[in-house]
């Protein structure tokens, strides 16, 4: 199958790229750049060199589209939304990175996000590209939308509980994450010697990923749950670890069968139990470089709580690999094919 | 005045000795550590090369107190109440680094940390070393207790809201700590090829400075309001960080007002509010090296809370500060003496 | 074909393991560690959770070769030779990861590790495992011996130019390294706090990977060439970079064309050149998890030398990728087998 | 005494502030930067917070140092001297941290610089800022132009050795630097993302420290030594470590020897020879936040070297420590007022 990617120099599409040259199902036929166009990919995507030599084209997203079979559109939120109606019209599979397509209420838009969604009927077109959880609708789309990094992990920890007798409708959580989900951009608080070393609140308040988690978790467990998330970036520049605070008298052995029981035939979801190791609960440096979202759960026997805690690369099991596992499904390929990569442990 | 330190070969007691070095009431005599009797301070302390051309000392600890004005006690949990109670005896004034004298109920020792605490009256000698709320106390006292590291985030995060009207009395408490509070020990978890890059939880429930944080947040607003802490080891050697979640409905024009009232006076506590800079929030990048606790809080417009963070350097306002700050009150020295340090920013 | 590790839970066994899990040529049927006998590979090789559900056996080395048809042997330096011997005489194909059958000269062995080499005939035996110079000698031996990680750098930077004029017989060359090449160890110099932000020489002199890259070059150029070599530890866990200063008079088109003849036909040789890269020069960072040797060369118009660069991931292209791809030439199985892998940029 | 800083918002005038703030002798009077005229200095150095409450001036340099009796330059290369002709009309004092009145030979500023020096009379009124080569000097002058940050460890390290017989003319040096010495800016390699975990050489030939190392040298030894640096960039910060190759025979003891007798009355240069230690050789670990430079030396049997290393804290020892140790001199206050500073160890 063809493909083309759209704003094919950030880190996501990066990430794509890296896995798409070695699917064996997949061409990489057009990758297009407003900023790099006519430069070698290895240009911004050093690791790409003999692997993939293309130049960035300067295509219109429109015309790219239309000379291949799927498209990934990796363009910032607000942007994506100016190219998929024409797109729709040419009939290419669309599999869109950015958030214009995951909130299925209109009106989240304009709250959350700060523009007016004026194409609510393809809102309903584009499934949440999550696979565990909507497995069966990528396999009948052409549309998919890729779930936000937090996003992802918040909603992996927090799904299996959800449909229980929660104390209260809130649950906390508390999300940390590497630099290269903020992305390749250079205004000065990303400049090295300032992010270096530091641990900062970015978005303490109010993260757009936060309808989209209630979205879900509203899906899967019919309840109006409200996530009242504080997000963190660390000195990393891989991966997500989300902790997240549930009120519930729940003890470790049945919270943990529960999260076994949700999850038992997902290949790319792992449940971490083994408390002697020295990754006794989930960790991104275990997962850098992989599909695989870790999970685990704790028990907390002074507080009437459970501490569920995920953790995934951001950039593939957060964002490039929940959009091939997708794109797998969608197009009847092996779900797994691109995806079993040896991890970079330790790195 | 003459000043030894038991239990000289650890982080903390290192930066004492770094940060006393400097203080011109202080003469440092005696440095004590079993490990490394007979070798120079320098072998572990490589920056005090050409500063403090001592040895450590094999003495006992009584015997060290005996000989000098003020001891502090740098040792492990459950040690220091071996010594206690006959350095007492001898009249030397204790500025102890440990939890052993934390605590007003002898009973939370049995439940938190295990052990009997047989010395109820001596846990009333001594102030909880904490110069913000305790000032008076510890003018009059000779004993001090110093608080634990990510207590002192929380308590000073925390704190200022605690009379308030609270919407339940459930604090969530995410703390994010470097490596340097788990000390210099040798366990595969510490291994630099284990540890760098990760983002774990290392104590997701039941931390131990849980009671202390409840202890003194009684202690300020006759509340009961309990903490529910999560702590996480993250990608950096010196540095906390606290983001807690206060359920109330409180705008935040007032959250900062509250806070900027509450530490009107206090020269160690900076509010955070220039939202303009790559600071905008409490970070310890910013606190590296320095005696100072930097604070901010948000209000939540969507979910009814607010968000208030702290950030410290571990080993100062979080342990050698606090207790340099204790000493020069006690001792009736300048309150800044020795504190007043430039920081180490950008590190 | 099947295949053993004996020593399998060092970082190097670890990397054979994942790069192993995923060939399609191998099963792994065997993996031998004496502390961790009985625990499951994922205790220490947390990534390989899912993915290779074994357990570490206590099995001896020999025992264990007799029942595969290859053995990896991942021990220490003077270990290996205690075993390859009894090994050798049941016929099992060996992939020795230590020094012990690196050089031809056994004399060198005590000079540089500092043990008597009692079988100089099975030195003969031992094809050094850098199939760029050594592809025809390992598609018909049973036996490769891999060659040192900052030796691999060296020898890849410096062969190319070592039959050129050279101003004098002397190369001195700066090695960076990182952590996992000093194993997961536990003695106090390996302790993250120690070791985070560090830079440090840490064998400034006599490294004992001299014999071999000297050992090599004169292989590849018939000159006696010196290697003033110092190596330091950096701050990052994978990853070598090596400077070699080679003194001639050459200018950088020359050289770098000199470079891209050498190894024209080297598929995991890569030629850096495009200096308009933020990585215009070779970096670890851009292998991290992959097979590939960076490379580039500067030329000096001030002093008469070119800088020679080179760049691998010390765990893969220094150390079980060469592995890999010694197996894979002498089993005539495809030479990149198991070795294309998306890379894990940036991390 | 009242000084002022022109260029205040980068780093090194950010150290000269957190400095000076805590100077006994010193009244920061004004300090100027063009791109953050109007903001509070804490906006950019959020360490300053509560420290130094001043705004940054938009006020011509002239101006500036018109109202000041002393005037601390931190501007780019080739922009001091646009004001310096002008300020020595004035009479203020002159601390330059550029390069632009460094060298002695105004012919060099072309070849090195790109740029035409036109005032060599200038020139020979500027001493070179190195206290430990240049006091007496320096106590005479008003003019001091501070070393650059390389230059300072491989001046220290390679000096002592200078005056000997060397095998040839050419030391080699290769330098590792921290972030902080390419300053806040914000092009797409400074991006965290792009430079976290890097190790990259930056300038591997023709470094612009170059003729300032090979003057001093001259000026120490009489000797015409060819400096051969490559200079690279490190995962950290703060700090340089520089090491350098002297072609020599001359064993260990006399190597220390020779460093001990030349340095035995600085007080800011250190002597590391303790060899058990995790800091067996100078680690910029071990000065960050100081004013010292550690320094050692290592024989190599094998090649007839020796290894000399130095280690400082780029932004103290190799620019703002200088700065204020000249200062110090030349306004006869105490040598190390202002200078003596708890590292912060371990960060």
């Amino acid at each position: 199958m063809q493909v083309g990617i759209v704003g094919g120099s950030g880190y996501i599409a990066g990430q794509l790229l890296r896995m798409l040259a070695f699917h064996k199902d997949i061409e990489i036929k057009i990758v297009s750049s407003k900023s790099h166009a006519g430069e070698k990919l290895s240009r911004v995507h050093p690791d790409l060199l003999n692997i993939l030599d293309l130049r960035f084209s300067d295509m219109n997203p429109v015309d790219l589209a239309s000379r291949v079979d799927l498209v990934f559109l990796a363009l910032p939120h607000g942007t994506s939304i100016n190219y998929v109606p024409d797109i729709y019209e040419i009939g290419t599979k669309i599999i869109d990175m950015s958030a214009d397509f995951r909130l299925k209420d209109p009106d989240l838009y304009r709250e959350w996000y700060g523009f007016e969604h004026n194409y609510p009927d393809l809102l309903e077109k584009f499934v949440y590209g999550m696979p565990e959880f909507h497995r069966n609708e990528i396999k009948n789309s052409r549309y998919v939308s890729v779930p936000g990094c937090i996003a992802s992990s918040t909603i992996y920890s927090v799904a299996p509980f959800s449909m229980l007798n929660l104390d209260n409708n809130i649950v906390t959580v508390d999300a940390k994450v590497g630099s290269s989900g903020s992305g390749s951009g250079t205004d000065s608080s990303k400049n090295y010697s300032e992010r270096y070393n530091s641990v900062r609140a970015y978005k303490p308040v109010h993260h757009r990923h936060t309808p989209e988690i209630e979205q879900e978790i509203k899906y899967i467990s019919g309840k109006n749950i409200k996530i009242a998330m504080s997000a963190h970036s660390v000195n990393m520049v891989r991966g997500i670890l989300t902790t997240s605070n549930i009120f519930i008298d729940l003890d470790e052995p049945d919270a943990l069968s529960q999260l076994r029981e949700f999850y038992k035939n997902e290949k790319f979801i792992r449940l971490i139990f083994d408390r002697k190791s020295n990754f006794r609960y989930p960790d991104p440096k275990t997962v850098i470089g992989t599909n695989f979202a870790d999970l685990s759960v704790i028990s907390d026997g002074y507080i009437k709580r459970i501490v569920s805690i995920g953790a995934i690369d951001n950039m593939i099991k957060g964002a490039a690999g929940n959009a091939i596992q997708s794109m797998n499904i969608m197009n009847h390929f092996d779900e797994s094919e691109g995806l079993l990569i040896p991890a970079a442990f330790p790195v």
